[in-house]
């Protein structure tokens, strides 16, 4: 097997919080062109997968906004710097090379080349909690899924069960209830509990659709799996629960979507011989640098004097560690503080130049 | 005369820019109680005095604003912790007490006593530009206004005087035009060069309004003034004007409104006996204290290892202010880091405590 080529790049940002991303944002006004890596499959860190509803009063200038919208946000200001984004993969490697630039290898199996690295991990990658039942993580990614569900094609016939007592679980077999060719052939939603952490109004939906036949809810926890061979590929085909009565039900499965959760763990950054501090990185105030030169981390993940773990703090810290990446990523330049309100350069580069003056 | 009594309370923040806008926010948060002092007639600093409609793009999650959307912003953010503005007025002195609190001193006469202050001056109090002209000083507050004109009755019927070639003075010359009771007998626009620096939309909307007889333009410099005395006060009547030809002329005067700029004074905070590098005041990254305990300094007025004066840098300054502040005012209280998202106390403290959930 041929490994690719490495991606090479002035600089990886490991985290797509909205620290990660306003960092790619003040790395792009520096010019330094970066990817961003996040072991959760979609952007925005913890503001989406842990509370993309709840309103958040501390953003400066933004007396109330919710994760999503804060996201959302972000994601708009780095836009003009065209952020490539590797999601769903952990960065599992990091290495200095002769040249003394740093080579990243990810879960799934993507290297990058990189002069300067941005650690952006907030409390660590986030990994779904999964189901504890021996064996069954064999099918993962195919037929059973955590947090982030298959495409709706794979859904269209099948018995699907998600497993989950939140919004999130909830809303995902709502969802699945709309009519269409992709329609499963059963949707059951399965809890440990009879007690739903979920909106009222999302409550009342289920229950009229349970009403109507369109879903089921079930009490139980899954305690063992059915399988059958096809083409010689394994599938899952049900599910064993026990119910509050420790009775033992069966439901088919085609597909097992499960919302159990999301756990932060450091992970391999731990291994990377940074310093480190109750897990946490240390950096210096100047540039939020850590103990390797060249890399840097900032966000809730780092540790100073004074620390607050504040998404506002995090944004400062962006800005001073993009200074000292470009120290590393442009060691011949100087590279002086620029305005955005004043700066043509820095307009060019937002895409926001007005067409020149007419006589 | 009889001194009125000392404004007591938690902190007093000098300045009322940005920058000293979050830090009230901020200090709000740990229920530390604040009044901002501004040498500026208005909130907002700089973003207002210098760049009101020019567009940022560096507020985090803000991918564009005008400074007065941004100043409008930090406003309503701050607003349901009520800060006491006192606008228009310099601090001017400032001295521990023997209790160990600080006394501070403006302009006005008024005096504060406050466990904590936080320097959030900017680039110094902005001081406007004044004409260079012997004896006019003493008309200043009353016929002679720099940057902020009295009350519009105060127009009516008087011939006003509108010196300056920005579009702060030439907007000021467009709002007297309106109809009305308060309607100035004349309304001149003085400017040294025949060419002003103001949108071509109010340049048009002045040449209409200069050819229709509403107003006019003059070009020259004030180089002399003439002054009546009525019931025993002396009052500004005319001003002499030198045109480019050298050749004078004499404008009736009743409100003499003078945009020259303004132009910022680092001013007393100089005397205070705070350590200073460069003019700026050394702090350090833990609590952004100054050399002297229970005085703090945010914004573009403090300097530390990698400082950049970027609004952003400032906010997260306030956050680590604000904490350093609540171990001075309240001594005995640990001040635990709580989130806007999660709190019930700060939802209480915003006023978006929701009511109590139904049973």
């Amino acid at each position: 097997m041929t490994e690719l080529a490495p991606i090479e790049t002035d600089a990886i940002v490991i985290g797509a919080g909205p620290v990660g991303l306003f960092q790619v944002f003040q790395l792009g006004l520096l010019e330094i062109k970066a990817h961003v890596i996040d072991a959760l499959p979609y952007a925005g860190g913890q503001c989406i997968a842990l509370y993309p509803d709840k309103p958040i009063y501390d953003i400066p200038a933004v007396p109330v906004s919710t994760g999503r919208e804060l996201v959302a946000s972000l994601l708009k200001q780095a836009a003009p710097f065209e952020p490539a984004f590797h999601l769903g993969e952990e960065v599992e490697s990091l290495a200095r090379q002769d040249d003394g630039r740093f080579l990243l290898g990810t879960s799934r199996g993507k290297r990058f080349l990189a002069k300067a690295v941005v650690i952006a991990a907030g409390v660590g990658a986030f990994q779904p909690r999964r189901l504890k039942v021996d064996g069954i993580e064999a099918f993962e990614g195919r037929g059973l899924f955590y947090h982030a569900p298959p495409a709706a094609e794979a859904m269209a016939g099948q018995d699907v069960v998600i497993v989950g007592g939140d919004a999130a679980a909830l809303q995902c077999a709502l969802d699945l209830t709309a009519d269409g060719p992709q329609r499963p052939r059963s949707i059951t939603l399965l809890h440990r509990r009879d007690v739903l952490q979920a909106p009222s109004l999302a409550l009342a939906e289920m229950q009229a659709l349970c009403e109507a036949g369109q879903m089921r809810f079930q009490v139980g926890q899954i305690t063992g799996f059915e399988e059958t061979a096809a083409a010689g590929e394994r599938r899952l085909s049900a599910v064993q629960v026990s119910d509050v009565d420790a009775r033992l039900h069966v439901l088919p499965v085609g597909q097992l979507l499960v919302f159990q959760g999301l756990s932060p763990k450091l992970g391999p950054v731990a291994d990377w011989g940074l310093a480190l501090e109750r897990k946490q990185l240390q950096v210096d105030t100047e540039s939020f640098a850590t103990s390797e030169p060249g890399i840097f981390a900032v966000g809730d993940i780092n540790t100073y004097a004074g620390k607050k773990k504040l998404i506002v703090c995090g944004f400062h810290e962006c800005v001073l560690a993009a200074f000292g990446a470009a120290a590393i990523v442009f060691p011949l330049r100087k590279t002086p503080l620029q305005y955005t309100t004043t700066s043509t350069r820095l307009h060019q580069l937002l895409g926001v130049a007005a067409a020149p003056a007419k006589p």
